[in-house]
């Protein structure tokens, strides 16, 4: 097993002066690995942060290429990390060895998308409207935007995803991308792992010459003092609607408030067309039930809510699907909070009275059972909190709607998603069409015959929506979009191209496209 | 004089079912003006929230050539608001018809800057990953990305501009121009002028088919009730950091948080060189004195810190521009409340032991005399928030450092700006390029040898900058990317042609540019 040493991880050094020793366990048995962790102290944060702003000055004015080969060197580090680091990674997570090398080139394949979107350029946005010096009534000056750095962000690590949302993870990589340094605070479910991916970065960051506190780890509980810190100017976090909504008020009332993008709480509904039941309703239920237990159900997008039209197909569905979540066995859960918490939310549904048991075998031992529960719609119609919240785990919760005018009042209903699925045959489209404008006011993303688990890293994608899906629908975590999050504009007035950034100079050095006088070019400025 | 009905402006029909009557004053003598207005109640202000909410759905679905058509058509009707509705704003701010004629060419000019950016396309962000069904390990879907509009905003008219940032200002225009139907909150030192102009966007909404609610208009204190309607999406705002602060927190503490832009405080430093200074000290302290005073000093980018290094040549300036600023006239506010900010602001400055009173002449009576002040750097160095603080009026503060090192100290211990001015000779550059990367930290608009009075709409413009400037310097609310404030992301996955946006459709049949796999193109799928 890999060397740990569990010291916080600050301009480029370790440190360890807390006094809080952390552990990290076995995911699968409980007990304790042989590492620990020094939870850092309010002095440490504050060092971390002001690492990072002392790093922000000359890491935001690097080019786009020199982070670039950063970004690609901290992913060729991670592909590097060998067989001990994923046994590892498996023992802190009980995530099985073929999710955990997924995840690996996952995570470097984002980290080598944001060098390409460096290298493009189109995320400087540069515009320029050049000097009008005879426009009448007044004359025009020469006026050029581009998008710089937001400052130092802090990342929060996710549970469910011990690297591509974790220490060099989608956040960390738009933010390093955008050109903010970053202070990560480890997640406390694998931190052993985080520490070794922490070690790959400081490699990267040695081998391309970045500046001491690009990159700073902390271990603890010490997410408030990193938010409330002057320094920090912008927040990734993926985890809990709760924890999520903490951040965000900690950050809205700092002395200068700052944006926070939370990934937090959806229940991704998945709505069944009649058509499409008719066709393969069985094929349906054998999809839907993989990506409801797909990684024991702790995905944000795992479906947790099946909407279907009341009617003899949609009848014979129920008992295929019920029959289909009743065969899935149990799993392992990240963590023994996480199991406890999926114990609660099957007790609570369990309890309800407008809510039916339908498969699942009693939830026992230290492992998670799939579960299947149908809602009365009138729950949904009514607005009961408990068919709008997130159940973290293996467990699904099926709604049958009375006809297409009930299903526009059950979705109406809902808050907002990450993802909404249609399920359709080419019979449905028509009736999918008046869907598709509602499901757009309520999710960032819309699929049609496929299942939402499983978010692709690219430049189309979309992963975040209204509240609570996240804290602010303008932004996305997945994604090359995910770094307009962490910059912001500034424009030059009347300035010499010698004092101008790259992007905006005349003979436009970094051939990228800009916006010239309304129009889209390449082409220099004569 | 216009007939002015008072009511407020809801779904298209007027309504006037609150009991609080307000009036309009006559800016320069106080006296109220033969107009009254129904305060909004907090059921009105629910109706009004609604009725965009209502419009939403299809207003937002419409064509970016209708929503442009619409905006043009607000753009005739405001340019043909005659003599008699200058007149009218001249009576109700004090300001001279010769600026309230330009601010109406500027109004009517930025409706159609965004006009052109609907049909320029580029707003609409359209990004296509076309599907790899043949990748490995796993295909790839096709997924497809594209903003849309946020929902209903409310929009907050500024005080100093009654019509550039008012009824159909910056703020509405950018979000209509998004989609998003918009709530205004009339300012209540204009209240006249806006009804007029709130009926000529009516007028146009009319003639080109626009949806009842697309506009509304409430009168009187009812910004916490908007900002706290569940049916707000967002929120424009341009006015005092006491104000703005409000508004902000307020949305912060929403069941569902929403985004504020709101445009506070900025005292936009302008920095003296020594080569400038040297060859034309005379002419700066010309053009610097006549932007400080120019519309009374009621610019939220008033040159509000003036800083230059301690020399023979800044000496001989500082005399200069003291003669100046004592030469200049008193001119009327745009009400009592303001003049009276503008006096509590001054006696502040006079009664500091670290400043010094340089020019102008006792205030006193009902016009405000420009004035002149000068601090001692140890003010600016040690925090003193009074340096910091905006004083809305024709009044400016001198600093002198005493080299360049202070001068980097002076301009790190800035709070947030929305500009920053150099003024500079090519002498004076080498030294300029370090105060710029300083600069770029500071403020979202940065000036050479220009002054940042005069706020060209265009495209590449950014008034905005850090807080208090504003509340989140990711966005501007002059230019046209003020836009995407009000818009968000949604990605389509596995979706066909006809369900699809337009913009997304292979055909390309708004023939915009759109990043495909990576490559920007205009050019149909095949």
């Amino acid at each position: 097993m890999p060397s740990i040493l569990g010291h916080n991880f600050i301009a480029g050094g370790r440190s360890a002066t807390g006094d809080v020793t952390l552990h990290s366990l076995d995911a699968a048995s409980g007990e304790a690995l042989p590492y620990s962790f020094v939870q850092a102290s309010e002095a440490e944060v504050a060092a971390a942060a002001e690492a990072a702003a002392a790093a922000y000055p000359l890491y935001r004015s690097l080019s786009g290429e020199r982070r670039g080969e950063f970004l690609e060197a901290i992913a060729a580090e991670i592909d590097a990390l060998g067989d001990d680091f994923v046994a590892l990674v498996c023992r802190e997570t009980a995530l099985p060895a073929a999710r955990i090398r997924g995840e690996r080139a996952r995570t470097s394949g984002q980290l080598r998308l944001f060098a390409q979107v460096l290298r493009r350029g189109d995320y400087l946005g540069a515009r320029i409207d050049r000097a009008q010096p005879e426009r009448q009534p007044l004359p025009r000056a020469d006026i050029r935007q581009c998008q710089m750095a937001l400052g130092p962000v802090a990342v929060f690590g996710a549970s469910n995803f011990p690297l591509a949302f974790s220490t060099a993870g989608g956040d960390s990589a738009a933010a390093l991308a955008a050109g903010c340094p970053v202070v990560f605070k480890a997640h406390s479910g694998h931190m052993a792992s985080a520490e070794c991916v922490a070690d790959a970065i400081l490699r990267a960051a040695e081998k391309t010459g970045m500046p001491a506190g690009v990159f700073n780890m902390l271990y603890g509980s010490v997410g408030a003092w990193l938010v409330r810190h002057p320094a920090i100017q912008a927040v990734g976090f993926t985890g809990s609607l709760k924890g999520g909504r903490a951040l965000c008020d900690l950050a809205a009332a700092r002395p200068q408030p700052i944006p926070v993008f939370a990934e937090m709480s959806s229940i991704n509904p998945v709505i069944l067309l009649p058509a499409a039941l008719k066709n393969r309703g069985e094929q349906i239920a054998g999809e839907l039930s993989a990506s409801v237990v797909q990684g024991c159900g702790q995905f944000c997008t795992k479906p947790g809510l099946v909407i279907g039209i009341q009617s003899a197909e949609f009848a014979v569905f129920v008992r295929a699907f019920a029959a289909r979540m009743a065969d899935q066995p149990p799993q392992t859960m990240l963590n023994a909070g996480t199991l406890k918490n999926y114990e609660k939310g099957l007790a609570a549904l369990q309890t309800h009275p407008g809510i039916r048991h339908l498969a699942g075998q009693p939830q026992q031992g230290r492992q998670a059972w799939p579960q299947l529960f149908q809602a009365d719609v009138g729950l949904l119609l009514g607005g009961d909190p408990l068919l709008q919240e997130e159940v973290f785990g293996p467990t699904t919760l099926l709604v049958e709607v009375a006809d297409a005018a009930e299903l526009q009042l059950a979705l109406q209903a809902l808050h907002g998603q990450l993802s909404a699925s249609l399920i359709a045959e080419p019979a449905d489209l028509p009736q999918a069409a008046s869907l598709v404008a509602l499901l757009e006011h309520k999710a960032g993303r819309l699929l049609l015959n496929s299942y939402p688990t499983g978010v692709e890293v690219c430049d189309a994608m979309v992963h975040g929506g209204p509240y609570p899906a996240t804290s602010d629908a303008r932004g996305t975590s997945v994604g090359s979009l995910a770094i307009a999050r962490f910059l912001r504009p500034v424009c030059y007035q009347n300035y010499p191209d010698e004092l101008l950034p790259k992007a905006l100079q005349n003979a436009n050095p970094l051939g990228i496209e800009r916006l010239v006088d309304g129009q889209s070019t390449r082409a220099p400025l004569l």
